[in-house]
């Protein structure tokens, strides 16, 4: 077997041969969550556009209120009432006073609002008991934010806040990056798809089901999601026809030494451009990556928790640098271990974990089983000059 | 106005007031993010349904390789030849091995794999060069799961590494319950969707695809999202309406004091049962609550901010409730401030937060404002009793 490269080595030659997608298209506001935004989000006009009273009470000049108390009140005229969403024309003068409500433009001449708990209207009078200051209880024009303001920037990830900030700039939809288009081919003719009959030396597929929901979680549901049977033309063939419609092309098995690993082959039948293959991981070790006709095709081991790890360590920088989401790269982050962990082997590990806070407990599972895949929400690493690990030890911790 | 209950009361009220939706339907597998599982899953047979080879070599007994060496090699009898997926029917006796490949079951008689990096096959006979023990290189009979073991359980929350344990158990679909449906109707005559004309007086939404795209990112697409005029025989219509189809109502708007506060009207109109109105928190304390046709009707303030605040601190627990996902419920986590924040008031404060690792930045923001909801990602609680908080300073933080 061929040496291994390191997994920053692998993940650097995927990220150089995959190409942020730079077309864009545009998005109604209500599917565009997790969508890249592909341009900046100016305000044209200011927000709110009009001096905005806070509360439901009455505009007037604070001028008009100096002194004004409980025992001491002001009688003021009311010249009119204003809804929000409605206009008030006249210009307040002093003696005067405008019923408004909350969200209603404070008309011109008038600097403050008194809430209405303050005061009592009779007869068209309405008596003040507070006193106010200027531009108390008043919200100026571009309170939120001025005309040419840059509220969202181009490569934001959108969210319902940030769909919020477009709706209020009166936009229905996002010019957004098209999402990478992915797919998926797994082989192993010892895999049954579920629905088919479980003959003897067969399993039911989990690579299939577990690589595409997991881009489905990540925002890219797979263009393509199938199995393949283990013939190098056919998958061969599988690969052209993908790659015609695909950026990015992951397949599973295949891809250790044995007679019918048949992704080396499939590999020279194509006359791709190898690109690396066997990392230094555990599990998933014999990783292949090559590139056919512009596309990137990485084939990890069939082994399903093998698959699982390198999906996150080297499918999901792919995907970041096609997406332009830099979130989506998985990144650890540091956590104690709850329990012993007693190494074997001098390669570097990635096992199963369940982070709770801080701390992370350990699972240990051969890596053909996916049974615990169902508790673990982490990859821990275990570096392979640790001979063992006690609890209570700092690990590495990658979030699924 | 009336004494505002504690949110805690509210929440309370809230969840007493809603119930866990019991009807179930099948999703497939690929459809199943995010969806509770109704249902145990239980294995059938176990998991390897045979021994199963973690490599390509061969099989033999780990008998018949006692002192073999490099130096002082054993020569068997290659009795055949399996891939994964393909069964060998005879039993290896003394004498014999068969090659086999990753996968494939290990026949019996045989107890223990040599990898073929330790052989050399030639005419029918493999030389071995090394010894083994019985059980080594040999993945049992259920080294995942046996049969009838429990792998998932009622109310788990799927995702992709749970629906690969389904997939594995054979499994096209899922047993799930059903979800809430939801439906947000926002008021407010100033509001006017983007796409329609801005008239004096007037602004563009935020609320409505606020709380609606908040529901999405959640996972619940509301069956009904739009915007009513502020009407009462026309609001009570339309939740009329939406009760009739809905789990859950929210709206936003109409709920404090002024004269187009229609929320209390459309209440009597409905003759709904009222459950509070007034919770203790800035901004969005006239939130109201009351339930007509057995639904609950949770009515924000029509204040951008503080309907964000109230949807994250009132609404999300109802939607825990009614789905069973309890992880919808928020729920704090501490964080150090990284800037001082002077407080004003004496109310329980949820101010704009961006969260980065345990520090926290606060944004002081008037809560009529939105542009701030692009940069924060978390709610930051200011306790009553604070007077103002320093930079280092300890609080609770909801992450949005």
């Amino acid at each position: 077997m061929m040496k291994a490269i390191r997994i920053e080595e692998a993940v650097s030659i995927l990220e150089n041969n995959s190409k942020k997608i730079e077309e864009t298209e545009y998005v109604p506001l209500k599917d565009s969550i997790g969508r890249i935004l592909a341009e900046a989000a100016v305000s044209e006009s200011a927000q709110p556009p009009f001096p905005r009273s806070p509360l439901d009470g009455y505009a007037m000049k604070a001028a008009d209120l100096e002194g004004v108390s409980k025992e001491n009140p002001v009688r003021l005229n009311v010249v009119g009432k204003i809804y929000a969403g409605y206009v008030y024309d006249g210009v307040i003068e002093s003696g005067q006073a405008l019923r408004l409500m909350t969200g209603a433009p404070i008309p011109d001449g008038a600097d403050t609002v008194v809430r209405q708990e303050d005061t009592k209207e009779e007869d068209g009078i309405v008596e003040i008991y507070v006193s106010s200051k200027p531009y108390k209880n008043y919200c100026p024009i571009g309170e939120d934010y001025g005309a040419g303001e840059v509220l969202l920037h181009k490569g934001d990830v959108l969210n319902a806040g940030r769909a919020a900030v477009l709706s209020s700039l009166g936009k229905t939809q996002a010019l957004v990056y098209k999402k990478p288009r992915i797919s998926v081919i797994t082989t192993g003719d010892e895999v049954v798809m579920p629905g088919d009959e479980l003959l003897p030396g067969k399993i039911y597929d989990s690579n299939l089901t577990y690589i595409s929901l997991r881009l489905s979680e990540l925002g890219f549901d797979p263009v393509i999601s199938k199995h393949s049977d283990d013939d190098v033309e056919k998958m061969a063939d599988e690969i052209r026809k993908a790659a015609e419609v695909s950026d990015f092309i992951i397949t599973t098995g295949g891809v250790s030494v044995g007679e019918k690993d048949i992704m080396h082959d499939v590999e020279k039948t194509l006359e791709a451009e190898h690109l690396f293959w066997n990392v230094n991981i555990k599990p998933g070790r014999p990783t292949l990556a090559f590139k056919y006709n512009g596309v990137t095709v990485l084939c990890l081991s069939g082994n399903p928790y093998g698959a699982v790890v390198n999906f996150e360590l080297l499918a999901r920088p792919v995907l970041a640098k096609l997406s332009g989401n830099q979130s989506i790269k998985i990144k650890p982050r540091t956590a104690a271990l709850e329990n012993d962990f007693e190494k074997t082997g001098g390669k570097r590990r990635f096992v199963r974990g369940s982070l709770n806070g801080h701390k992370v407990t350990v699972f240990e599972q051969p890596s053909g089983t996916i049974s615990t895949l169902a508790g673990s929400n982490c990859l821990v690493e275990i570096s392979p000059e640790n001979s063992g690990l006690c609890a209570g030890s700092k690990v590495n911790v990658y979030k699924l």
